[in-house]
């Protein structure tokens, strides 16, 4: 199982520092990493782990080779390189080709027959399942979806009717994918439901994390691209479309009808309003929130960081007093001192 | 399966611009609708689509009439209408009528016979499920819970037991009715579980989105009123009450005990602290934190859009150097130029 | 299936007030409290409803006991004693040993027999469950993961491979743990994936809400200590540690590598960006953002609570006004009355 070190220089094409008989056989972190261990370093906060490292071997970049005392495989970007040496030691588990004998599979389905569909899952008639995916214990398919060759639907994934999923997709636990968008009319006070017609598109490469829901269009396709990474519990409206190599951390919510560029990085927790459109190479820091369309490329956030609260009740009320003042005109309003006490804290837990 | 537009005309009693004779089958957007395609315009940003447009008919207000260049159903609302009609021309899928031989009905629970219910579905004890009911795969159904008629629970919903859910619900896949509230007591540090023993009740013509979350009371009801709108990844708290024809969008988090009064819109990601109330017909824009009752109607937001980093770093920094210039009453405090730089912007992944 | 305040007193160790013979045998609120019903008072907010009540005894404080109308046990804290005295009035539904004719539970699966397995339950090989846990119907667990003794997964609920549970875990329906981190490397414009090898730990006494998700580690495990509680629709990042008797609500996410002290209480809706630390005994108010380490206890907030849209948007542009002035260094800058206009608000839903 282990790979010895001049095997991993020659495949990926990058230098070693040591002894290329020295085999690897898993990965660990520098701080922990012992006998038979591959580590990397990225992170400059990190090098001063590195001295200290006991790894058999690490992937670094070339000006901190010197300062590291075991074998070193080096190379311009070590995340990367690590990332690909990680994925051979620690293999996804072969398929067991075959439908258990519980799963429910419509007669009018094509699963080819190299896949694995675990227990109580259930596929529904004018499905395609291509080779070599994976269908895990109580995944729904419905009728007329699609999925592509060399996916893996872990466990109680849900893909409504009609959705297509490309190649080599990784879709985790619990995700919904579409559920019929939150497409209402107002009617006399009324909400009346409008159909929701279109469905979604999902491109090869993409990954779709746990709980994370992706709801259908209302006419016409809400679009994943090739190659986007959507973490857990993100929220993609009707009609969204997300450009190629997009990666979303979690909690993220993205309104109907929003337009996201390519190799875009949002962090967790942001959430967009609809109908807007980011570029191409924005990023977004953690809890942003996105209300016009972003037009050029860049770094943006809207985040304000946590105080002690005593101090940050005053600075906003000493900030709306100011406002106020300078909307006024008035020379001289209430001075901060004898603005109201800051609010009691709220407990995170109900009585 | 087409519906000629007279027919409509005379069915939803609107006016009719065009012949009577012409068709529609299905319904697509402005800039694509083809042959057969019903459209709609609503929105006015959308108004310069009109005059391209090749769908069979358009539905649209009265003062944009005359610049469409196809058949019209002209209406004071074209929103709604188009609802209605939409739901003509895609009809849900007929229900099958029957128990799955796979499901598990505990043989104390009534379902009406008129109900389909799916592969994989457990209904426990005591529960009562009214007609035309759809239980889809994997649904968990606890002992006591009530459906009322015509109601759809989509794949993998639980309603965990004695919730009560009114006719013509819609919930969607991966929805969670009735687990605990989140109770706690804190006693010498440690949390002590305070038993969870209210309940759910839901009145009719709701619908409820994929993996949305609504706990059951702590000793009374939570209670969610009739045509109220939840979409996907709500969290709705122990004892929270909403009002009647209420819709709140994706991933707003209502923590416990808070009131919301009727035609209330909450845009997604808001978040409301504990025991608060909201009167009737508030708005609240996207990602809104309500800390306070709010006691008149209007639209209320606290939102602060992204801006470049370096920008909001040096808005940030600078107020709040002038907040704490105003408490101190120091004439001059460091400027601005000397504030501490912005942060490396967090990625949003991790290494 | 009553008990006598006689009895509650001895047992709980309590003063009581009242007749010992009188007996309750269910909780209720103050305010709808009758015959046979124990309630509670611990918020100061709600001594008015005490006059009134009609409950049959009350839990509460010595310095508010003079003026209940009823029979009161009294104690210095009453939340704590009237939450064990309403888990001995409403106890668990007992176990049902036994596993469902319809489970799959793999040969090589240690379940003790005392458990109950729900219908459709999935358990993979080499997984061990101890004595008297309820794993409901549709949970997975895969392959080698452990739960100790006593606890209780509801419905849906997946344990991915090699997960560590404690005794009395409390694990409400949709939870996902061990799914992977979010791990990715850059490598010309596209990410790879970084194998997550790394595995979940978590302790005794854990509460785990509805749909939250729990990371397993990228090398090492993430850890939930002992006694934490964590509510419905949390993200918890890969390599995350959560200290002992730590409170989370409901939406809060957790980015990768954080570290969060004993005893903190965490509001909804938080976002804490990756790799800080949160110190012991931190309380963070709802929705509030963590960018860098806190390393001192105490209450923080970055909230801003909701205003009317109009003065809100006039208060946010003033002060930008504001800070741009300050930085200028000139006298006067356009007045805030010159200022753009509010926007527009944004409506829940999606045309």
């Amino acid at each position: 199982m282990g790979i010895a070190l001049g095997q991993l220089a020659v495949r990926f094409g990058c230098e070693l520092s040591g002894d290329p008989d020295v085999s690897v056989d898993h990965v660990a972190p520098l701080h922990s990493a012992g006998p038979g261990a591959l580590s990397f370093l990225a992170n400059p906060r990190l090098a001063s782990q590195l001295a200290a490292t006991r790894a058999a071997a690490v992937v670094l970049e070339p000006r901190v080779a010197a300062s590291c005392p075991v074998a070193s495989l080096i190379t311009s970007n070590p995340h990367a390189l690590f990332a690909r040496i990680a994925t051979e030691l620690h293999p996804l588990p072969p398929l067991q080709p075959g439908i258990h004998p519980s799963a429910i599979v419509d007669a009018r389905a094509q699963v080819d027959p190299s896949c694995q569909v675990g227990p109580f899952a259930v596929i529904a008639a004018d499905v395609v399942i291509g080779p070599r995916c994976l269908v895990g214990p109580s995944c729904v398919i419905a009728a007329g979806a699609r999925v592509g060759p060399d996916s893996r639907l872990l466990s109680r994934v849900t893909l409504e009717h009609g959705v297509v999923l490309g190649a080599r997709a990784l879709v985790h636990s619990g995700a919904v994918i579409g559920a019929d968008g939150f497409g209402l009319a107002l009617e006399r006070g009324r909400w009346l439901k409008v159909p929701q017609v279109g469905g979604v598109r999902i491109g090869d490469d993409v990954e779709i994390g746990a709980n994370t829901t992706i709801d259908r269009g209302a006419m016409e396709d809400t679009v994943i691209s090739d190659g986007v990474k959507l973490d857990n519990q993100i929220q993609v409206g009707h009609n969204v479309f997300i450009g190629r190599h997009t990666a979303i951390a979690a909690c993220t919510g993205i309104s109907g009808s929003v337009r996201i560029g390519e190799r875009c990085m949002i962090a967790g927790g942001c959430g967009l309003a609809g109908h807007l459109e980011i570029c191409d190479d924005v990023v977004l820091t953690g809890m942003s929130m996105v209300a016009h369309s972003v037009t050029s490329p860049g770094v943006y956030t809207s985040v304000i960081p946590v105080e002690p609260i005593r101090h940050w009740w005053r600075v906003w009320t000493t900030l709306k007093m100011l406002a106020a003042r300078e909307r006024t005109g008035r020379a001289r309003q209430p001075r901060a001192e004898q603005l109201p006490q800051e609010p009691v804290p709220q407990e995170p837990r109900d009585e």
